[in-house]
């Protein structure tokens, strides 16, 4: 169950309004590094686990909870950026045809669909998809998933940093950046408070799987070349359940044998009709 | 440079043919689990890889050519389970009701679209999507992201194994599990042979991040709650750099204000024309 | 800025877990009349409402949050109707073949995607988009907006209901279908405190627009017809601001002429090389 | 059925070319907004419409049919806005680093996918898709869904009007927001020849829906707040069926509790192998 | 402009109504080789069509116009597949598991989302997309895409004949199928008055594409291969331009090198802050 | 199965980095004409050929390889547009407001989600998609995809060079348009092999489509024309199987009726509840 109180997690200034910047922070709500994306995940991994694993749940959704606000700071970034402008758009519309590129090289629908708000699209108007969202059901793998989320988030984060001088907006992207840094390491540390979870499921019976190639660096080089000896080809696996070998050949063994498709599907091309 | 051999990188055969399988396995092909992604993820990320780390280009083109070789056996696998049944599809559709069903069940596109066989799409029909892709350019997230997907790649193929009874497909899923354990391992290290990569990204300097709410477990709980002692509370962060701590409410500093809109995006909803 | 209680905004019980319901539910979830729907356009319209408004924008905010709730409650109906069975879906999958059509049937990705749980996807398993959002930045429009997706909202819960038979979805159904219910009420009082807003946006003066065919109904019958004296072909119009008339043709004034493309294009399909 | 003839709607003249302006444009055709939806939607309605509402599927084939024209007029917009420019496109390009600026400012699809044409795409180039269309079967929650569509439509004609100053473009942009204050009235003016369609659908029994919740403003604060006395918290209700009430709290009546997820999904992170 | 007139194309009857047949027949509307691509298609394609090819823009007029008609009357085949059977379909619901179970193998938007009519998705419920619909702007280009378009949509109307027993349906089908015949050979016809158009598109200078591997079959196996001397390897091309040869290798002159990434990306993994 | 090599097909340089150009390259990566298009196309094809076909299936795989092979060629140039700029973009953006206004009307994403690098997606932004593939499992309908995704990927190509005048891209650009050359003439080629295939499928029984309507040019025009007298209303039709007649008129012979509803749709929209 949610609430809300009308204030911003943190505060939001702008100094000097940048609708280019607008557009740019557009990727940090709907894109696929965005806060759209952590929020929902969060929320729908927390809703997948079971009793036994509550203190997992309750970190999800108190996280869940915190990125909810990050959309709503970068909403009011967005929109600072596009209004506060002291002169009028009609004018500057009309004053150049620099001003008519610079337009349209900002996010048209910014102005066209949303009346100068924040919307729930990317950087380039693409909008938010459920396919940016990973919650499998295995807490082992949704962790991983979410270390990957905050680590792609921060780089947003401080590639939007280096991109803008304003300094409300590097304040505000330097608290991001800060939570960013906290997400990545409590995730870490909630993998790390799990028993034994590589290979991701770690409860699929390791005999089952085929015990030939489960820790062999297999090349996919034309030539065969011999083993480059590295970190991957030799030695302990992290997982601590095997020893890295080195293939210089993919297995090749299957044939290549697609069965004659049903009639039915007029697959075939050159038998004309009666 | 990409070559091909006619083969199947390791053997698929299907007992006893079953179309239901064959939607199950699209999954595995288009979906945000499947091989297209991985391929895909990695060849983006492997070209993004600047001179100096071009062991670890090499490492991701080596098996982004391997998962392309995985996509050709799931393929096959699913042309074998929808092409092989013995008696002919139309007496089927004429027989009952309750094969129509079942047609309809299936996914109806594999009869319809491609005359029996695999397609670009998930288990639902759903196309692939380049969305699935993570290749940030930075060489710690991605290993991130691969690990992530291997592992919700390996769980999707042991869910594919525990569905099916036949030999024939439990053999080629045992296959690709094993590719995945590897796979899994071999990015985790790859990671390990990274010089202190968290925070990702780790160049951007600390002191630049808010240095109040780096290492803060924020709670969001409607009511206030004591410190609940959890390992991502207290004690050292994983990454080395900083010690847990807990606040029991957000920071709530900042004030919800949008500035008004430019009167010409017509946003004033109730003042009437002249 | 948003908080969160480890409790279910209203009881959510399945008596007799059905999985088949449980893809049926994701329509209510993730779908175009689905509950992701209402509170992220809430929210993305609260956002960009201007100071001189701001009971409005509560209005929107405290609604957002609600319907974040109810995701929540349906994300915990379909995990109770995904996992409650008593028997192992083990058993299940190597009954009978009528069983593997069945679990083809059900959403494939909520066995294979999210180990038996809730998806941010609709009831074929299309991924939730952006594009389901409806937020303008003029109040009118977007009130008009909520009143639609209330009203499709309800429709669904109410073929939902119709659906099935377990008490306790039925009982959590009734519930929603109330809510929705004062939600369109609520929109309706909202459009009705507004000072005169149709025609959207009331703030266009006019005079601008073409006084010759805002309020004429204009017949695109092959046939020219006669006035059929409908209640929009005739009388004063709801926006008390025309009265209505009727035009059997399309005026039809413009010639079809595309200037010829910049030979860069290469357009010109006839013209072979030097 | 449907019929054509070379002739546009409505006069379409460009006195200046402005390709930035064309891309604006495209959010007409393609967008969330814009005329293929609306095209398309008031087809499917209309196609729903069961005999005894005839008089209501011509209103809306009617309609559809006129939008096709709309498409087509604005189709013809951008064309002239691409290609009418006096000079060498070639020219333009190699000439400054400011004209590369603009040419990849504008929608580079314009060029490289259409030759300087129209496409079915938004003035982002995310193409059109089926998502944006609302035909729910129930007659008042489509109307409802036209006022809506009408309504966005109309603002996004205002601001593109606003936007240019062609004289030509203005003229047509004039008569396109004509025919939305139409469109818009003549949806407002169905719905009041409805007998009582509101809550949508109007047919479920009231008394099916929960009693104590459907006429309640619920508040989401997180600190109980005092009723504060708005129309949509006392009074009756727009349906005339009820009263508004004011609860300060949510019920949040249900325990948070996911079941145990069957074994086969693999859902356990930390019980290693055999 | 258009123009619509309340009759089918052709006539649309269904015996013995099938909700499963009321699915497949989705891909016909809103699938990648539906009706809907077809007829926005031929439409943006005309809009291309510059003055001096009058005769090719009439053509796709006319044509697009037709193909609207088809959409309708698959969207009425829908409806009466869906709404036609004789007893209740509370009664079915309610009756037996294995109805439960047709019934989500249906394409359960069809009831939920549209009362029982059809939609602008295909056969799995994927919404149409702009995506299908191919308009460069190069008249030749846009005609091999239409002839494509017809086989594909031909392919699909064959199966979906094969399919179903409905003397109705197969009428229906039979005519469509009749009509995508006309439409190929119309498009092959205009193609062969076009002078000359291969390669497409025709008017590039040759002389300054590549001369070395215009005409070269280039093998991509992993082991040279001796010429297959198929008729793609020798002989003359089709476009009488030039004549077939053989390469058993890809040249692979060139060196893979990715500059260093600017560091305000933080591309760089393992330089730790300050 | 697939074998790589670390080094590009063909040369790739780049004299004067331009992040302009490097957006408009990714439409020739993940656009609907571009190289993942066609790589992926290819296999498709390939794996649902019988074995009665082998050499389309190896001619399809040789050259869905060299298409990974310019999937990775462009990739690079996209690099070396992005990255080879001699001075530090941080200058660069603190500099001017021009050049913050070039900035965003490159591709931000390829600043901001890669770091400098390429992207699966077009020029827009948009990701790639499964839908832009087609295999639908007829050789004769798939070559004639094959001709349509060559032609229009050599238009793009084409559209590229000129916009260009860099001479290493000039060059890269010429050596991909010869291939497109190829690869047009040799599907042509291989659909001359075909025996008799069109009309496609032409395994459908002649006799079972409509033979009143099978070679007749329908007019759609709104009011009745005479015979144009084209190659399209007389003459023998392409396929040899027929005659083009002329109509000038659609049959119109279907009457428009939508069954009603069952009740359980809540479609009706005004009956009020108890």
């Amino acid at each position: 169950m949610f609430f809300q109180e009308p204030a911003l997690q943190y505060e939001v200034t702008v100094e000097e309004p940048d609708p280019h910047f607008a557009k740019l922070l557009q990727q940090a709500i709907g894109g696929q590094e965005g806060e759209m994306r952590v929020a929902l995940q969060y929320m729908f991994q927390a809703w997948a686990v079971p009793e036994q694993h509550t203190e997992y749940r309750n970190l999800l959704m108190e996280t869940a909870a915190e990125e909810l606000g990050h959309i709503e700071m970068l909403a009011s970034a967005v929109t600072k950026n596009l209004r506060g402008s002291s002169k009028s758009m009609r004018d500057e519309v009309q004053e150049t045809t620099e001003t008519a590129e610079a337009m349209t090289a900002q996010g048209p629908r910014q102005f066209l669909s949303s009346g100068q708000s924040a919307m729930p699209v990317d950087s380039n108007g693409v909008p938010f998809t459920g396919n940016y969202i990973v919650a499998s059901g295995n807490l082992a793998g949704d962790l991983y998933a979410n270390v990957m989320a905050e680590s792609t988030g921060r780089t947003l984060a401080t590639r939007l940093w280096e991109y803008t001088d304003d300094p409300g907006m590097k304040d505000m992207l330097s608290y991001l950046i800060a939570r960013d840094t906290m997400h990545q390491n409590q995730w870490l540390q909630a993998l790390e408070t799990l028993d034994d979870p590589v290979p991701v499921p770690a409860s699929f019976p390791q005999k089952e799987e085929n015990q030939e190639y489960n820790y062999t660096f297999m090349s996919t080089r034309r030539e065969e070349q011999p083993d480059p000896e590295m970190p991957w080809t030799q030695g302990d696996s992290p997982d601590g359940k095997g020893q890295f070998s080195y293939a210089a050949q993919q297995p090749g063994d299957g044939e290549v044998v697609a069965p004659d498709p049903d009639e039915m599907t007029h697959d075939e091309p050159n038998a004309g009709g009666d």
